[in-house]
């Protein structure tokens, strides 16, 4: 039976002080070191050999990568780092205080950008240029995206590079956010677009599914 | 102009107690942590951006090139792990004391096989068959190096994956090891069998090279 485990990254400086990140760059926290190595130690008690890493190009994510693999001695694996694993982006909304939006928006048009799986926020006026994503087509860098759509960018990646892989009998280990993982569990566990409001994936609380050959889930467990 | 940067990973705990490691894995200091930070650094004074940072599947330069791409804003590169890139291996030698090797074997053997391009060290019954090798014929994994073997094992991941990149007018960073680092050195400076013997590698200080459209060294500095 092949393993898969999603963790979220530790916590981070926007999520101890309850701001919008999304695509921005938001360093961890000292808690969030220590949940991702507490979250390594765990994988290691467990005896889970992976044979890739895949995580987004944001710091945050990338950083609990590297902690998580090196407290459960698997640091020498390859680590995969794609855009298509980023936070959803939060278009104009990121940078701001959650509460501050529900004060300008509104405490239901803000449930809905949260929660909804398909309302989009309020989009940039132009994508962010950044160096990080010199190499794609700038028409794919979004302004900002409903929990749908960035499902939408994960599952490429889901499809041609951590699936196959799977499918040859190869643990993975995804670390990435918050609302990327609701998405990839939404569609692992084929959770309907209104049962999605309700799920909540921690910092750094290992998910570990044990797959069949078709990848259908036999087991869940969360340490 | 491309540059192609080279840095020798952080003070490690078998460099502080002065022992033999090769293939070992051996963990940075604190020391060696707080010279990698400061690399990175003073990469970033030198404004130096990168499109792909290459490593060895040992830990203390793993560790090492995360610390200085974190430290350079550059956390988001593809890191490429290579057993290709690893520390010389010193066979029967790693664990030891390098003093106590010398009261075993006599202080000129010693030299010679620190110092010598071409002495190999007295090797191991059989290579370590460890996880991170899975990939590998066994038969690539070494019992014991010369450092000119150690070169003909970097070579092929210089030709195929480093130099395509700097022909591409792409800067790379290379994060290595002492005698790894050497030998690439003898190379891209055509220094002598001989001349070889006086060249060290320091932690942490980067080696900046400029190249041209040939990969021949415009300018060397050593921040």
């Amino acid at each position: 039976m092949v393993k898969l485990v999603l963790i979220r990254h530790g916590q981070s400086i926007a999520n101890k002080e309850n701001v919008y990140t999304g695509w921005n760059d938001a360093p961890l926290t000292e808690l969030g070191v220590k949940q991702a190595i507490f979250a390594g130690q765990a994988l290691a008690q467990k005896e889970l050999e992976f044979t890739d890493i895949h995580t987004s190009v944001l710091g945050r994510a990338i950083k609990t990568a590297n902690l998580v693999a090196e407290a459960c001695h698997q640091l020498y694996l390859p680590l995969h780092k794609t855009w298509r694993l980023n936070e959803r982006h939060y278009g104009a909304l990121r940078g701001l205080n959650k509460d501050d939006t529900r004060k300008i928006y509104g405490k239901h048009q803000v449930a809905l950008w949260r929660r909804s799986f398909y309302a989009v926020p309020p989009a940039l006026t132009k994508p962010d240029l950044e160096r990080r994503y010199a190499n794609l087509d700038s028409r794919s860098i979004p302004t900002a995206e409903s929990l749908d759509q960035a499902l939408d960018r994960i599952m490429p990646y889901w499809q041609d590079e951590v699936a196959p892989k799977l499918l040859e009998g190869k643990n993975q280990l995804v670390v990435a956010h918050g609302s990327t993982l609701r998405a990839l569990i939404k569609y692992l566990e084929s959770i309907s677009d209104e049962g999605i409001d309700g799920l909540e994936v921690e910092n750094c609380q290992p998910i570990i599914y044990e797959l069949d050959g078709q990848l259908k889930i036999v087991k869940k467990e969360i340490i």
